[in-house]
């Protein structure tokens, strides 16, 4: 296992691997890595001659008022879980060391990235696009990995990726859930064992959303107030519950065919997102 | 000379030629290719093992007052230029290839994109390192030459490469002038002969104001305002004639050592932009 913590180190190792006629899978994480992104390093690991992670709590995808300095960190445990999963190369730069004290370029995409948790967090994709775009620049992989639990990130990232011309092929992965269907994320750990089983509430509303409007697309609407309404009862503080066309990221229209039912909802002062990707 | 018109053979092309590790130097230009150009050819030519010349006249970065639609072309001529500099390869997207109709993602510079003439024209950087950005990632080279006619583009690209870690050399080349002192550009084409006698005001006014200031650092300020008087008085409409630090983009403080005097100026209907670069 090869660690990097400097951006012209990693980037000169990887450049030397592509030289060498080697592929390369990355898979972006923020650390503290678990069962979902194992699945991601599993999937990279089939890709590539070899598989880099990233680890990195991105402070400019962060509000002021949001998690930056609590986001959880284990270092040595995901140092070891990327071990077990065979990727070959970490990169974990300092926070300082990703962005110049007088960094001033932004790559953002300016429509797919509106909706959902672009419009709850207006600087957050902007964050994402711009250290994704480092990351790939640093990195020069062929393929990347992306967890559909963030499925907005990976639709925008998709579009960042053809709209700039990254010679990258980006992998969406299925969203992995814990035994009791929260979907994994490295929040969950903030939860109390109680906001723990309120917040399973999110991802039956889905379900029951998608049942409905599987059944039938005119149910759209109710089924929606239907969701924010379970979750609230079960003491969530809902910020969205919407329904929108994979493809566009808008309101799905007559001809939409693949549709994403997604939610975000506080327990706590935690706030949980979740998703639902079907065919109407 | 190989010339390619689709962005999925000209990149495919690029990388195959990394993967066999040839160097690359890129030399972007929007074509109707004059000897400032050529220059920019010759120095990328000392540089690396293939040459490519772009040639897009690139829509994003035009408002639509200007002069996109009448943009001067002559693909022919600039293709017989650039085999007799010895470039390998042309990429020459037609105007639908480069972006599709959806698209929606820009790399934005937001600091030293701001003052001249990302100020008379407040969209023309974010529609330059954006089509940049996608040139640089079709084309994959480890040196890009942009002339220093276009100063503010030269350090706002070097700015953006720094930023996003693209893994780019950014070769600066001097102007280059006509022999009666005009800085050669393909909008010179535009002008009446009495208009392009009357532009050389601009050149003479910015060697005045470089040779005030670089005898009294104190004289910036009055010898801008003379510089403006001189091309006002040649009939010119003066856009702006400025001093900037170059490293920072900002008026020069005690501690500047490299600074910047650029002018732009209408003669007719054609926008003319010069600078003098030097130490104070």
């Amino acid at each position: 296992m090869k660690i990097f913590k400097t951006r012209c180190e990693f980037q000169r190792y990887a450049l030397e691997l592509k030289r060498s006629g080697k592929s390369i899978a990355l898979v972006p994480t923020m650390g503290f890595l678990h069962d979902g992104h194992m699945s991601l390093i599993d999937i990279a690991r089939k890709k590539a001659d070899v598989v880099m992670v990233s680890i990195f709590v991105n402070p400019t995808q962060f509000a002021p008022n949001e998690d930056f300095d609590r986001y959880p960190r284990d270092f040595d445990g995901d140092v070891a879980k990327c071990i077990d999963h065979g990727a070959d190369v970490i990169f974990a730069p300092e926070p300082g060391e990703m962005y110049d004290p007088d960094a001033s370029c932004w790559v953002e995409e300016v429509n797919l990235s509106k909706p959902l948790c672009g419009r709850s967090r207006p600087t957050f994709y902007r964050g994402v696009t711009t250290v994704v775009a480092k990351l790939f620049l640093l990195a020069q992989p062929d393929y990347a990995v992306f967890g559909l639990k963030d499925a907005q990130q990976c639709f925008v990232i998709q579009k960042m990726v053809r709209d700039l011309d990254f010679p990258i092929e980006i992998i969406p992965a299925p969203l992995v859930r814990d035994s009791d269907g929260l979907a994994l994320s490295s929040r969950n750990r903030y939860l109390s064992a109680d906001e723990r089983s309120r917040a399973l509430s999110i991802h039956r509303a889905l379900l029951a959303a998608k049942a409905a409007i599987s059944a039938d697309r005119n149910a759209m609407a109710a089924a929606l107030e239907k969701a924010k309404a379970e979750i609230t009862a079960a003491g969530g503080r809902v910020d969205y519950v919407d329904i929108l066309d994979c493809a566009t990221m808008e309101y799905p229209l007559a001809g939409s065919r693949q549709v994403i039912v997604a939610a975000a909802a506080f327990f706590g002062s935690t706030r949980l997102i979740d998703n639902e990707i079907f065919e109407i």
